[in-house]
């Protein structure tokens, strides 16, 4: 079964996609086809955005999904003619909060992504840059940092210390352990002072190897053998050194940035 | 007024926080303290966020609000116990999408955020090694990427492709306007065979000189002359060469990517 699925909203459309997307895949067997309708900003736009929907309708035989985050009244307003499954990511909980609280929303659009916070938006562009100035060990010195990501090369380092910048504005620096420092079997005096803001990521050799592969394909670096070596060197100098290691084999940036953040009990910066 | 807001989840939390964020900036004044609590996965666990809330009621005299995420029907009864304003953003959907689609849903832990879609990861970790490797002209050759971003010296061209390739899986390559392309006059020979994956970034040349300023503080680089020259020159450019150009100045990342995305007509990778 396809369906077609419209994220519908005044602001970027995040809010509603990401929600849209967890609710739907609580469904087996469903496929569907996404189309991202953000910034509807006037009722011109959001006539135009029921016409697709119409044709939608008509090509496909049955009537689209729509998951909303429109608060603009006049534009829900013509949203609601439209012949559809209306999911209204808010409605459901602005009813009880009125309840709870004693005071009135004020829907303001697009509030949600938007500039409106700027410490939090400064703190985020920082952090960005500070990975990227800390990547692969390029700063060498952590005194700023608020994590140091530690593993063998290409074992997640960079992604998750950019999620964390992005996403959370965490200072998030990496370093990778060579060959070199896995020999020397004990943790690179560059890391010592900083431990308590280590967090080791491990990978599955296997994979890793692929990964290696695709990047310098026959190389030692690459082969089964030196990725079995690196990874069950690493795992072993990490853990006898109290730093908390998780795997990147089958877990999401957002799952491992999210569970950096629960065990260094790091807050989100500028919230 | 400030309330202390409990996202709870059994997978990383990323959609409650999302969703309770959007819905509470609806209500001005509120005044809000966020704990996260992701990967609540036993009943044991579950019972010390019941405890916590239970503190947390204590301490501020009123009663906690919880943006809650669980699907575990177990960690989800323990939950339940809690004296809290629950907020369950599944809950309100799957109902109506019963009824819609025929099918029972199935609720999977942490799907939304999972590894579960091992094409779209790959997609977006290969996307950030695009945008890493291809960050601030040092590709040189686009015939890869979705979109090139073009645009002087710090107007928010990196974090904007970092975040278009972790949220979005596209590749995005950005290009310096540096101030010999723009006494030249026009585009650079590198880009105009790209003409139609082109988007110029602008911003406002006081905020520029700010952003200048702290990066390298009293040069001609940093100069409001300078950055005024800079700044009106390369809209004037781009705008000439009909690229789409927006403005970084009030629009945060998750904007200007959505906007790029929306614009470009680019999909997301993978998904």
């Amino acid at each position: 079964m396809r369906r077609t699925i419209f994220y519908v909203s005044d602001g970027t459309g995040i809010t509603a996609e990401t929600l849209g997307h967890a609710v739907l895949t609580q469904f087996p067997g469903l496929e569907f086809t996404s189309i991202r309708l953000p910034f509807i900003e006037t009722p011109e736009q959001a006539m135009h955005a029921v016409e697709r929907m119409r044709a939608e309708a008509e090509t496909r035989g049955v009537r689209p999904i729509v998951v909303s985050s429109v608060v603009n009244p006049a534009i829900r307003e013509v949203l609601n003619e439209a012949d559809v499954l209306m999911l209204d990511i808010f409605r459901p909980f602005v009813e009880p909060l009125v309840e709870e609280l004693g005071i009135e929303p004020s829907p303001t659009i697009g509030r949600a992504h938007g500039f409106g916070d700027a410490a939090r938006y400064d703190a985020r562009i920082d952090a960005t840059n500070y990975a990227l100035s800390h990547d692969d060990g390029m700063g060498r010195s952590y005194d700023e940092a608020d994590v140091v990501l530690v593993g063998v090369s290409r074992s997640g380092k960079t992604p998750t210390c950019l999620y964390l910048a992005l996403q959370y504005g965490v200072r998030a620096a990496n370093d990778p352990l060579v060959p070199e420092d896995l020999e020397a079997g004990r943790l690179p005096e560059r890391l010592v002072g900083h431990k308590g803001r280590l967090f080791g990521l491990t990978i599955d050799p296997a994979r890793l190897s692929e990964v290696r592969e695709t990047r310098l394909p026959g190389t030692r670096y690459a082969s089964a053998e030196q990725c079995r070596w690196e990874v069950s060197t690493s795992e072993r100098l990490l853990q006898a050194q109290g730093v908390p290691v998780v795997s990147t084999t089958r877990s999401s940036v957002e799952e491992i940035a999210s569970m950096i953040l629960n065990r260094l009990d790091l807050r989100e910066k500028g919230a």
